[in-house]
């Protein structure tokens, strides 16, 4: 159960309006990458997570957290929409470069969003709900988490040299420090993990290695593109990290089986179909009524 | 530029036909952490790749691999629809399980496919561009390909569980060894970038530091659901993962500026604003002509 | 800013497990109508929300709640996938009627999820950010809120005549007197904004009667489809609920222009265009260079 | 069955090309709120519906006249877009402001429309049929019909503060009074659907009452964000609308639920899982064959 | 403008009730090549026609028949959906196979839809704008009118073989009946489009050829896959369709571009870039104010 | 089974950057008609193919070539997008047009791309693997290959009348030269299947004539818009492309079949059913427990 205050988690205003910008903070509100994803993805994960204790309760810390971060981009995001021209003639009138500005911004920050952001990316495409993943297996979602939060630091160090509004860049810059702290959290939580001895690389662990081609497959590095230069990296040759095994170099890749010749269709499905001799096809119209 | 032949890289036919199992393969098809996802993602993060050499080649040679496990899977979908009963009736007249198959079938298979596998996941969902990430920065992209892999290992390990055919178990256990060396190869690939000097943990590590929050907030653990448990974590104490700080334990969590008043709107775009005084309202109907 | 406590706002367990209800369920967890949809609207257009006081409070107050019933949701679901079988073979064993159980489930609340909710609705369609409306004009937006919880009470009475497990019906019970509030409260908001002299119907009302067709289009009812049973209805005479006319029933409707003959298009476009005269075409191949 | 004529329900011409306003038109045509979504809404729910005579007469009326609708904005965005410059450098040389319109023009009206309008909202997501709900419920269809056709007329009023050219205001006029009408004549269907006995509120009102809980959460509002103003509005004390009951303001919102602690998963889903003591796991390879 | 009777092109109703079957038709309703794509497309390329005449008149013809048809699509699958079981244990109460039809029906009908059609697929996945095109080059849309209507031919064709109801087999003969038609017509439309000096292939005819790469490019066969059974094929040699160029049979291909070397990225995106020698890099942090 | 080779089938590199043309060329490379979908379209078509030969290898041949024209198109993207300014400040100091390129290009170019392709078409919307049809039947499916060729071929040489940059002109000629091509094949392909007695119009063919309404339905126009022009085109009289039938123009449409009634709803899903008699209404709340 969740409450809220209405005070936000940090302190930031722009110091003027700009629309344009407005659109490219929605990348990190209702992106892949945004904290929409995130919030959701931890909550999931925790709501999920059948494993009661400090894992469980990281989960929902981190979840909660995000959805005050949402709040805050939403409310930078709104108060970057004020006083934007709503024709090109206005925006031109206002400045020289305001022509660019209104070109470069989301017509639905005003047409359906009414001055207010909208849970969607960049481009103005929908928040997807496939974007979450909640696996019930701690190391591939804490995989996926650091992940996450490397992809959405890239994007705000990104976004940080597109702006020169003070206001925003101190937003940027909170989300930058939360992001780092996220980071090494979901790196330390890997560690807790191996610690606790719930899981190894690779995931899942408890799935027996002896039905696997250790030996052919399972560290065998293989180049289908032209060039050697792969072979020369730490993956090709030397330990494995998941401590199992020895990297080697594959051959060239070849081919293990046959080209697949496949049986003919259901006849009533009206495929093309095998049958053919010399030109001769036994088709058969089938019996409908 | 590609070239194709016809032989498979590893050889794996269904001992019968499963309509219900082709359904469920089809999630490490084009689901989100499908072959894919991963083909796709390979590629474009190769192709975008500024950096030639080593990692280049790793990035294209792997992404071709998955082209060809895209093939596989196709190819074994597609055999395990032969068969199919099209209605109940003819299902139940095969055999008294026949019903839940054909229930539990994808009807798409058969009406847009006529037999043959989709570009969709285990429900029927089309694959997305969205699943594929190519940030340009090969740390934050390698963390995401690890945790693709390990989603992808653990997908298909689920499957191993759900059928109990003996070529389909073989194709698997392919894949569970190629996921196996996927995820060692890119877990040695984040290794090697480090060693390297290219990257560093936090992502992106040539955001400057100094212009975060480090004291307060990246390296503070805050507690936003009830319980003290995650404050036992290696996430909340103990040097941080990054080698640059000492991770806190924050005091519970508190919001550090006022609750946002916004701005009135553009009386332009009719939404409900500020100028209420004691019930009576400053309405004014907009001049328009 | 939020925070979160573990335990849920409502008791309810199920009985027993039942995966086929646990895809039902999906519906009003990531459907249109979802909790998410409502949780994440009514956050929307808290944030969004440009005047203070009792109705920004509102919003923010029941968004709140709802994150919480997104949760007893997730839960609920959690618990009804355990123990689910994982092949139809198992599901016969298990019992006769278990193979229907089997065929009817979401393959995806295992192969992804790992036993746990998705943020999908019943058919594993991700839920969508397009589900949201925030539009920055409250009376707008509450009239879809009153559409929303109805919608909403509507799927979970259904819902509670598909199943025979007393703790889910105690979840959904739950969730159908909140959904009462809701409708009562959405209603009650409505009178409040006219009491208040904020919005009338139709919204918006300060957009200028006077430019409209008021006479001829703003009140006549215009029956397109054969049959004259809906002038028997409120809406095709008397008082308009606006308050501001008088409902008239139109004549048969007819169109007012004539049959629109559209320019050329730019050659450079490669349309088929005008410029046939008698069958002979003026196709000049564009200047390209 | 629907026939055609090629005259225009309304007659309204651009004065100029607009590429810009062309874009920012779709929202109505194919956005969420677009008459795409409220023809095909009526529609649906005319057909669907199992009563016969003035309200299945009604819908069908309606979502038969927004089709013509759809003619008339795709109308207008085809000669809006005609003219326009293909390039930057040609628009730049037409007049100094043209690269502003050419900017904010979306491409995909001359590449893949070849200067045509497309089934999709102001930023070229495509329009998407979960906007359309037909529940078989009048009452919630009707809500829902009322908060479209508001949402609708808010959208259309914003277009109109954003053109300056007559022709497109004209349409637009047309368009706010045929929304001004349906906006009151799905209020007068609500009336008529009570007056008729046939549902009331809250939606479905055939739900039993007697199963909910009535006193405790059925009439009383939860203020789960800091703050007391929501306090003072009409929906947290009086009579509530569906005449029923009275609202109560609720205590602090409390927890009724207990933490849930979910069972352990199936071990062939290889999640994390409980069976942790004291840093021991009881982790067991699954028996794979 | 459009006008509707409510009568129905052609009577079929079922024999009785078959959720089922009601899932997999949707299909043909909502499907990619189902009957609210042809509709939407044809009259989307009939009004974006800049070609007044025979043949704006002929999809805007063909355009409003279709919407008929997605009536009487929609009427059949409510009536499908009558009498249908709300859970396991009524379906298995009524008959010993109903388990697997409720296992097989789509939730959503009835949760959503109150037991009424969806503008969706077989999957429950919603109808796409994007399956639209209107290109405004009347042979690239007419060979797409083709083909579309052969691909829905073939799905009504196979929906036929997948049920015994002599009703729902009158509707799909019917629908068979019409898309033989109108695959015919849409042939006949292309004979006429060059018979009147409009186009030819290739499309656009009018983009001079000369600019292309004639003989080396536009019609060689390129054998890009192992085997050459290909060259077999009419494809190979001999005159081109076109009736301007001689196919031949190209050498195996090769690559004619070295490989591509990219320049380095912005260091303000913070991608892994050059800069590389010999493991030293010239990473230098960004200066970030 | 794929290999790759890092040189490109064709060079063409641009004379200079343009982050607004890199935004409208992702049209042809992740758009519905772009080498994204005809790369996947062929290798499905390819892969789920049951008869072996000519075919097959064609399908794989062009299939996997497009691949290799998705890898010169984002190569291409990516190089349009060096040296972008990252503000509208930044692209104004460039020069005084910048700031409409700056405007017009693609946010997530930069934040989530960092610089290259991305899989998604102009307005950044992703790619969908409904884009894709494999449908089992080879006459349908290459007749939608000539269309898909024929709308790549057109966007193309839109786009070619969109940029003035010699090299990347280069790379369309090329690709237009290769969409002559193919083009021409499918329909070669089309003449062979005929010639070879698989398949013919109208598809498909093994479907039994005698089962349709071959007199009233399969050969008769008609005409569901005002107007008769199109009863001039060949569609409306003389033979039928298929060499089956004669086409007639038919009487002005006429419904055959009554106003469908339906029967009334299960009460337990509170749909709005008949049962009114004189306003009253027999409405019996459900019995719940």
């Amino acid at each position: 159960m969740f409450s809220h205050v209405k005070e936000l988690q940090f302190e930031a205003k722009p110091d003027g309006p700009d629309a344009g910008f407005a659109r490219r903070l929605q990348e990190v509100l209702g992106g892949k990458f945004g904290e929409m994803t995130v919030a959701n993805q931890y909550l999931f994960q925790g709501w999920n997570c059948r494993l009661p204790g400090k894992y469980k309760d990281l989960l929902l810390d981190v979840g909660t957290e995000e959805m005050g971060h949402v709040e805050m981009i939403v409310t930078m995001i709104t108060r970057l929409l004020e006083n934007a021209p709503l024709s090109l003639s206005e925006a031109i009138a206002d400045n020289p470069g305001g022509g660019a500005i209104f070109a470069g911004s989301n017509p639905a920050h005003f047409i359906h969003g009414g001055g207010g952001a909208l849970p969607a990316d960049a481009n103005g495409v929908p928040w997807n709900g496939a974007f979450v993943t909640a696996s019930g297996n701690l190391l591939a979602d804490f995989q996926l988490n650091v992940a996450a939060e490397a992809q959405g630091r890239l994007q705000v160090s990104r976004l940080f040299n597109m702006t020169d509004d003070p206001g925003v860049k101190q937003l940027l810059r909170f989300l930058l420090a939360r992001d780092t702290m996220h980071q090494n959290m979901w790196l330390a939580a890997i560690e807790q993990l191996k610690e606790d001895g719930l899981e190894e690389m690779p995931v899942p662990d408890a799935f027996p290695d002896s039905t696997e081609f250790t030996e052919e497959f399972s560290y065998t590095y293989l180049g289908f593109s032209s060039g050697t230069d792969a072979a020369q990296g730490r993956w090709a040759s030397g330990p494995t990290p998941d401590g199992k095994g020895e990297f080697r170099n594959g051959d060239s890749p070849r081919a293990n089986a046959p080209e697949p010749v496949l049986a003919p269709g259901d006849p009533r499905l009206y495929g093309t179909n095998p049958g053919v001799v010399g030109g001769v096809v036994n088709k058969v119209k089938s019996k409908v009524t």
